[in-house]
Order: C-alpha cells, then structure tokens, then sequence
C-alpha cells in the first residue's frame, strides 16, 4: 500500500427517511443521518484515522455528514473543498417523488427499466422546472449546459471522474491523506473506476451511509484491498436497508 | 459602497470563560459561544445577509462560529478558507495562565507594559514548550522560523496583512461577498489597516464576541462606514465585557 483513502456516504437525509429521490434537492440531514455521521467520525477515531484534505459536495447532506467526523476528528482546520462533481445523481422529474407516486405517475414497469439500467436516465425537468438546479446560486458559476436536467448512472461517473483525476488523484499522488464525503452515486462513480467494474456490477453495488469504506492503493493508485470500517453484521444490516431503500429513491 | 464585508470574532471558548490566555491553543466554543455564533447567523439571515466566500482561522473557535453562522444562513456550500494568518495572536508564555496567575508570575506592573503595548511581546516560550506550536500537524506546512514563539499586536498586525492583501482583497476585487470569522486581534490586524488607526487608537478598540462587524467600502477599497449588526445597548455591553476580560485575557 502507498495511500489509504476512505470514502463515507452521508447519513440519511430527511428524504431518504421518506423515500423519496432526493437528487441535487439539498436535504439535511434526519436525526438519524447525524447520529450516523458522528458514529462514523467516532469509528475513524477509534481506529486512529486521520487526514489532509478532504472533498465533499455543495449538498448539505455530505457537507455536515463531513463537519460531525472533522468534529469527532478534531480536524476542523483541515482544507475542505466542495465541488458540485460530487454531488448526488440529478434524479430529472422522479426527484421529490417517493415510491408509490413514481409507481403511479410511471408505472412499475418503466420505475424497474430506470433502477436497473446504467444508461437510461429518468425523465428530464424542465428548466423551468423548480427542480432544475439552473438558477440555484450554488451553480451560479457553471456554464448552464453543464447543469444537469437528469442524469443515468453513466452521466454521474462521467461528470464525478474529472474531479478525481484533476483534483482528488494529485492530492493522493503528493502523499496527503483523503477524505471523501460525498453520495451513493458520486462514490459508486469512483468505486466503478477503481475496482474497473462493469455497468452491470455496478448497479448492483449499494454502499451504506455512515459506514467509511476504505480503499488501499498502490503507487500506480490501483487497489489492492477495499474494507467497510464496520462489523460483518452492520455492514449487512446497512446494505440491506440501502438496497431496500434504492428500490424506491436515493 | 461597491463592496461590503463582514468581520465576526468567535464566541466566547472554555479558555475565554476561565478568562485564560488562549492565543494559538485551540480551545473550543464554550456553551455561551455556541450560541453567540448561533445569534450571529441569525442576525445576519434577519437581515438578509449572503455571502459568496468565507475566510478564517485554524483554530476550531473561529471555523465553529462561521460554521453556525453558515448553517443559520443555509450557506454550506460556499468555499471556506483556512489559514494561520487569521489566527489570534501568539500569547507566547502566557498562554494558558489566567489573570491572577499571570499577575503572580510576571508582576502587576509588567503585565500593564504587556496590555498597554502595541510593540513589546510577551515573554517567548521555547521551540521545546508544548505551548510552542511548530510541531502541531496544522502548521506542519509553515516554515519553523514563521511560526510564532510570541506576538506582540503588531507582529499580529504584520502577518495578517499578506493574507488581506494578496487573498482577500482579490475575492472583494472580483465582487465575492466576503465573511471573515477570526479573533480578536486578527481583526483588529485588518481595521487597524482599514480605518488607518494608530498603534494607541488600536489597543483602546476591543472587538465585540460574536456581533457581525460590517464595513462598506469603495472600489479603492477605502471604508466608507462600519457598524455593526446589534442595537447600541447590545454592543457597548459587549464592549465592556470583552474590556473586562481583556484585563486579564485574550
């Protein structure tokens, strides 16, 4: 091993904790999504974990998911970049929706082509559609063809892979310890990249929230090992609730 | 005004209420400092304040207080910045004593000279006194002859300005709404500058905890006005609170 990073889904949301797509809707966190995060913190605590630099979206989900574990840490003074490539899935017109209203807008059939497909995105908002993220100022600086009306899985590793080589990789590359805070899509993104899987595995992978999932990678920044800081049965547990949870939103 | 920035001394810390010497030891929020910063926010979201860019220290005081005032405004996402330069001033060997200890140890009429001087430091602590920072992973970066055995306000005043000039005032320049959430005499490192004060003028201002300093300025970046966000009875008590407790402490 040459570099150890640890990547951290945010706890749940207040939509995840009524199942609804949250996408680029800037959530905060449920009591339950903070108690995960200051677990997290305190697990990496435990084990005598400790960081750089860390990167996180412009979503408050993962940005105060970042805060609890910088605060059981105490690495509050480490540099903190948030970059919008981290961001969540943009769920197009399903964000909002919860699973039996995608069921009855959609029809079952078309909710089980979009959950199972890498390629096939939701249907798009339009952009003046409230949920279009155009005129948010968080994005008031990007060109606006970038911003995105929905996105298949496919879209976000596109979008979240350009950070990781411009940004993250350097980071890694001149030795400094990385923490990533970020979403279910954006982390499969680089878990994708990372362990070359195909479009098929995936969609099957669930990463739970509020478990550091740590990477151990070689000079060339391939891996050698990746392991949950967590027991066998909480990584279970979590998994199943996530996957159970994906059949409806994200 | 072409350009209007907000100035925000951290809430009161644990060593603050045991009216210690704080200086570079990074004490945290105490209960009242949590909810200053937490009244801070408010104020500035009553008042409709946004910002595009956040500055401040190493020190968790300065990095908590900006981020309940961040949480208050919904503003998460917006870049912060991180740096030595906007930390509180070095208290060298009297970090860590309180009023009476350090009257005891240093002499009443000494530590008069020590309040009363813009220019004569405190007594220096040794490269091998833990109170001496440079083997803290936060400065681990900085050149060891830069970090601080001691300041006097004006070596505070000497350091701050770099950062001013060649950070913050581009941000300003290119129209970002700036917030700087710092300490005592880090702020008063950039009025001093600011409002051209001289070294007496500069030692009789003692910066309130926790109220939003606003300085409106044009575009050569000269103070047009300050103020700040709080009713007169509120801040002349803060006032005299802070000159009180600048008579044994910083």
């Amino acid at each position: 091993m040459t570099a150890r990073i640890v990547m951290l889904r945010h706890g749940e949301s207040e939509y995840n904790s009524e199942n609804r797509f949250c996408g680029w809707h800037d959530a905060d966190l449920s009591d339950l999504g903070i108690a995960e995060a200051k677990n997290a913190g305190k697990i990496m605590k435990e084990k005598g974990y400790c960081f750089d630099v860390a990167f996180t979206s412009v979503l408050k989900r993962a940005i105060k998911t970042l805060y609890y574990v910088q605060d059981a840490l105490d690495l509050h003074w480490i540099p903190v970049h948030r970059h919008w490539r981290l961001n969540e899935r943009m769920y197009g017109a399903l964000q909002g929706l919860n699973k039996s209203e995608t069921a009855a807008k959609h029809g079952e059939e078309q909710v089980k082509i979009w959950r199972r497909s890498y390629d096939v995105p939701p249907p798009a908002v339009e952009t003046t559609d409230e949920r279009w993220p155009g005129s948010d100022p968080k994005y008031e600086m990007m060109d606006k063809n970038l911003v995105p009306r929905a996105e298949c899985l496919k879209d976000t590793v596109e979008r979240v892979l350009p950070y990781w080589y411009d940004v993250i990789v350097p980071e890694i590359k001149r030795g400094q310890r990385v923490l990533i805070a970020a979403h279910g899509n954006s982390l499969r993104a680089m878990v994708k990249y990372l362990d070359n899987m195909t479009d098929e595995a995936i969609m099957g992978l669930n990463i739970p929230t509020g478990i550091p999932l740590v990477y151990e990678l070689d000079k060339d920044l391939r891996p050698v090992m990746h392991y949950y800081l967590a027991s066998e049965a909480e990584i279970k547990a979590a998994m199943d609730k996530v996957a159970a949870q994906g059949k409806a939103a994200k």
